[in-house]
C-alpha cells in the first residue's frame, strides 16, 4: 500500500502520535505478560447535529496502523524519560500490527452506538492505535457530516470549502477539504487537498486585490485579463451594488472580446437583499449567464433560509462552520463542542465479552462483545433498520456493514477514489428515508439490539 | 534558523498551502505588473469568548514565511491545472520573502481590532502568506486563550491537554498542545508534542486495562507494579466508591513496599459529590498523600463550579473543549463557531492608507494604516490602555506591542522557549485587571484609536 499523500508524520513520529497512556499501560500489560487477543470497537454515542453519521477517516488510520513502527530514535528518545522501562521498550522494537480490522467504509451513513470499525489483535497492539483513530475518525467523520447537511441545504447547488484560514492547524485544513469532499462539497480553496487528494480546487479573489487599486473597476479589468475564461469578480468591498454595476462593465468588455465573466461574488452584508439586486443588476444587463457566488458565515441553517426565501444564489464557499464542522444552529446561537466524541471501547477479551459498567454514568457504559452490524433494506433498497449482533451470530435478514480490511496484518481492501466515495455517499444517502434527515426535528433511525447482546451486560466483569 | 519541529509540511508542500485565489490573485498582480510594497495586518475583530487574547502561532508562522520556496515538484504540479501561465510560475521559482515583519510576541495577552503582527513587503509576496498565517495564529491564539481561562478557573491547580483524540486532525493535537502549554497547562497526553516542544507529558490508564483483567484490584496491582513511583489509578470502571476502596488496598500494599499511590483519577458522574466522597475514603485509610486528578467533559465553567462548591480536586485532564476552543458555555448551551475569526488585511500600499470600506456590513471596514499599538501601564506595571496609532506617529506613553521579527528578509529575533514563554504570558495576564478578566462579564479593555487613524478611514480609495 502506498502511504496516503497526506501522511504528513514521519515514521519517527508516528509512534510518538499516541496519548502517553498508551504506552504506561503496554508497560504494565508487558510486564504482566499480558497477551490477551482482544477487540476493540469504535463507535459514536451522539451525534452532535442531525441523526446520522458520514464516516470518514478509514484510509489515514489503516495507513498509520499497517505503517506503525518504533524506531531507534523514536525508542532511544522515549527511554530518556525514564519512565518505560528497557525490556518493554526493547519489545516495540519489534512491533507491527499483525491483526484483523473490519470497518464500514468511508462514505457510509453510520448511527449512534453502533460499531464502525473493530480492531483485533494483541491487547498492547490494539490499544496503540487508539490516539491516532480516534483523532482522525472523529474529525472526518464530523466534517463529513458537515459538509453533507450543507450540501443537503444547498439543493444542488455547488458547495466549496473555504476553510483552511479558520480550520484548526494545517492537517486540519487539509482533512477537512478531503471529509468535505467525501460528503459531497464540489471542491476546495486549498490548493494542497487538491495536490494530495486529486479533488477540484477554486479561487475567487480577496477584497485586498481590490482595495490596493485605485478604483475597484481597474481591479476587476486587471483580473479579467488574466482569467479570460474563469473570472469571478468580489463585489462588496465598498458598495456591493456598485461594485454590480462595475462587474457589469467588466463583462460587457469581456463579451467584445469573446470571453465570458464567469461568476460575481457577494461575501458580507445581507446575501437575501443583496443577490435579487445583484441579480436584478445582471439581468438587466443581459449577463443572465453570470451567476452569484455567496460567501460569509453560512452554514446550513444560513443556506437553507436564503434558498427557501428564494435567494438567486447558485453556489456557496463554506468556511468556518464547515471546516470546524461548527456544533450550534446559527438561529438560536445554541449548541455545544465542534467535536465528535467518538470512542474505542474494548469489548471482548480472549473470547470473552468485556466491558465497562459505570455505575455513576450509565451512558458511558459499553455493550461487551465484538459485534457485527447488519442493514436492513426495502424492495427499493432503502433503509429500514440496523441490527446490532454478537459478530458470529446467525442473522436472517440485512448485510454486514463491517466488511474486512486488514486480516492477520494484511491489506485486504483496495481503497476507493475520493470521487467514487462521494458518489456512493450520495447513493446511500438518498437510500435512508428523509424523515430522518433535515437540519432540524429528525427522527432517531432504528438501530436494533439484539436480545443477546443485550443480555451480555450481566457478564461485565469486576462488579461488586 | 532551524525548522521547528513540527513543520510536518515538506517544502515541496509549503507552496501549496494556500488558498487558490493567493496565486490567481497572484498571476493578475503579475500580468498587471504590481509592484507595490505593501502591508497586511493580522488582527481580530472579535473576542469568542472573555476580553483578551493570548496571542500564539508566530514561531510556526515566521518558520514557514522564510522557509517558503516554489520547487520543481510544486510548480509543475501546478502548471498542469492550466490556470497560472508560465511566465507566473517561473517568476515564482525566484520566490524568498525579502520583506519585514513586526508583530507581538507569543504569549503577548492582545485585544479585539489592534494589529497583532504586521506584514511588510511586495504585494505578491505578502499574500502567499495569507493562508498559512491564518491558519496556524487564528487556531494556536484561539487555544492558548481557552487554556488561559482554564487555568484561572483551576486557581494553581495543575491543567493538562487530554485533547488529542477529539482535536481536528493531528496538527491540531500536536498545536493544542504548544498553545495549551503557553496559556498556562502543566503539560500534555500527546507524547509527540512533548517531543517536538519540550513540554511535560503524561498518563495515567484507560478503562481498557481494567476491563479486560478478572478484577478492578488485579488491574491496580499490574499497574502498580509497572509504575511505583508514578501510579495513577483510573478509579471508575464499575463504581468509583469501589474503586476508591480499591485503590486504597493498593495503596496500602505499596506502602509496604516503600511506594506511594500518587492519585487517583475520576472520568465520569457527578464528580463534585463523588470526589469529596473519594477524600473521604482515602483519608480514613490514612491516604492524604493520595491526589484526586478529574476529567470529563470539563472546561473553564465547571471546573469554576467545582472548585467553588469546595470539590478536593488536585487536578484537571481537560480534553475536547480545551483542544477544541469550544466557545460555549457549559451551563446555558450558548456559543459559536469554535474558531478564531483572525483577518489578515491589507492597510497600506505603496505608502498610502487603503482599505475596505464594506458599505453593506459596516463591522468588517478595515482601518487603513499600517499601524503600531503602544500599550500603555501605571506605575506598577499594570495594563491602562493601549493606543493605536499610525506607524511612525510619535507617542507620548506607552511601549510598542509589535516588535522586529523579520528585517528586509532576516530573521532578527530570537524565539524563546516555550517554557519562558508561559513565564511571560502568567506575568503578564497578572498585569491585566481582574476586570477585564472573569469568565463571564468581563469589561472590555480600552484600545483607543489615535485620532489621525480615524480620520483616515476617509482616505480610502475606490468610493463612490
Amino acid at each position: 500500500m502506498n502511504a496516503p499523500k497526506d501522511a504528513l508524520l514521519t515514521v519517527d513520529e508516528m509512534a510518538l502520535f499516541v496519548d502517553y497512556y498508551q504506552l504506561t499501560m503496554g508497560q504494565a500489560d508487558f510486564d504482566a505478560q499480558n497477551d490477551a487477543i482482544i477487540t476493540a470497537n469504535y463507535y459514536v454515542r451522539q451525534v452532535p447535529q442531525g441523526q446520522y453519521l458520514i464516516a470518514a477517516g478509514l484510509e489515514q488510520v489503516i495507513h498509520y496502523i499497517l505503517n506503525l513502527r518504533f524506531t531507534d530514535t523514536a525508542l532511544d528518545w522515549l527511554a530518556q524519560r525514564g519512565d518505560l522501562h528497557a525490556d518493554y521498550l526493547a519489545a516495540l522494537k519489534d512491533f507491527h500490527f499483525d491483526g484483523s480490522i473490519f470497518a464500514a467504509p468511508e462514505g457510509t451513513p453510520v448511527f449512534p452506538n453502533e460499531p464502525i470499525i473493530n480492531v483485533t489483535g494483541r491487547s498492547r497492539d490494539v490499544q496503540l492505535c487508539e490516539t491516532y483513530l480516534l483523532c482522525v475518525m472523529n474529525f472526518q467523520t464530523l466534517i463529513a457530516t458537515k459538509a453533507s447537511r450543507i450540501v443537503e441545504s444547498a439543493r444542488g447547488r455547488p458547495v466549496f470549502d473555504f476553510g483552511a484560514r479558520r480550520a484548526h492547524g494545517r492537517d486540519a485544513g487539509i482533512l477537512a477539504a478531503r471529509a468535505s469532499f467525501i460528503g459531497g462539497a464540489s471542491g476546495t480553496s486549498l490548493v494542497l487537498a487538491g495536490h494530495y487528494f486529486d479533488i477540484p480546487y477554486v479561487g475567487t479573489m480577496a477584497h485586498k486585490f481590490i482595495s490596493e487599486r485605485p478604483t475597484e473597476l481597474e481591479a476587476f479589468r486587471d483580473y479579467a485579463t488574466a482569467f479570460p475564461n474563469n473570472t469571478t469578480l468580489l463585489i462588496d468591498t465598498y458598495d456591493t451594488l456598485e461594485g454590480a454595476r462595475n462587474a457589469c462593465i467588466v463583462a460587457k468588455e469581456m463579451e467584445t472580446r469573446g470571453a465570458r465573466l464567469r461568476a460575481v461574488r457577494l461575501d458580507s452584508g445581507d446575501l437575501l437583499k443583496l443577490s435579487k439586486e445583484v441579480r436584478r443588476i445582471l439581468d438587466a444587463a443581459g449577463l443572465n449567464y453570470v451567476q452569484i457566488i455567496a460567501s460569509h458565515e453560512l452554514d446550513e441553517f444560513q443556506i437553507d433560509t436564503l434558498l427557501k426565501k428564494g435567494a438567486p444564489l447558485d453556489s456557496f464557499g463554506v468556511g468556518t462552520r464547515l471546516a470546524t464542522g461548527a456544533n450550534f444552529n446559527s438561529f438560536t446561537n445554541e449548541g455545544g463542542t465542534s467535536a465528535l466524541g467518538g470512542v474505542y471501547k474494548l469489548v471482548e477479551s480472549d473470547g470473552r465479552p468485556v466491558g465497562k459498567r459505570s455505575l455513576d454514568e450509565p451512558t458511558k457504559a459499553t455493550l461487551p462483545g465484538r459485534k457485527q452490524v447488519y442493514r436492513v433494506t426495502d424492495a427499493n433498497g432503502n433503509y429500514v433498520k440496523d441490527c446490532v449482533t454478537l459478530w458470529d451470530e446467525p442473522v436472517s435478514e440485512g448485510q454486514p456493514l463491517l466488511i474486512p480490511i486488514i486480516q492477520d496484518g494484511e491489506l485486504v481492501y483496495g481503497f476507493p477514489s475520493l470521487q467514487d466515495i462521494q458518489t456512493s455517499t450520495t447513493a446511500e444517502l438518498n437510500k435512508l428515508p428523509d424523515s430522518h434527515k433535515g437540519l432540524t426535528g429528525a427522527k432517531s433511525y432504528l438501530v436494533e439490539v439484539d436480545s443477546v447482546l443485550n443480555e451480555g451486560i450481566s457478564c461485565i466483569t469486576g462488579m461488586t
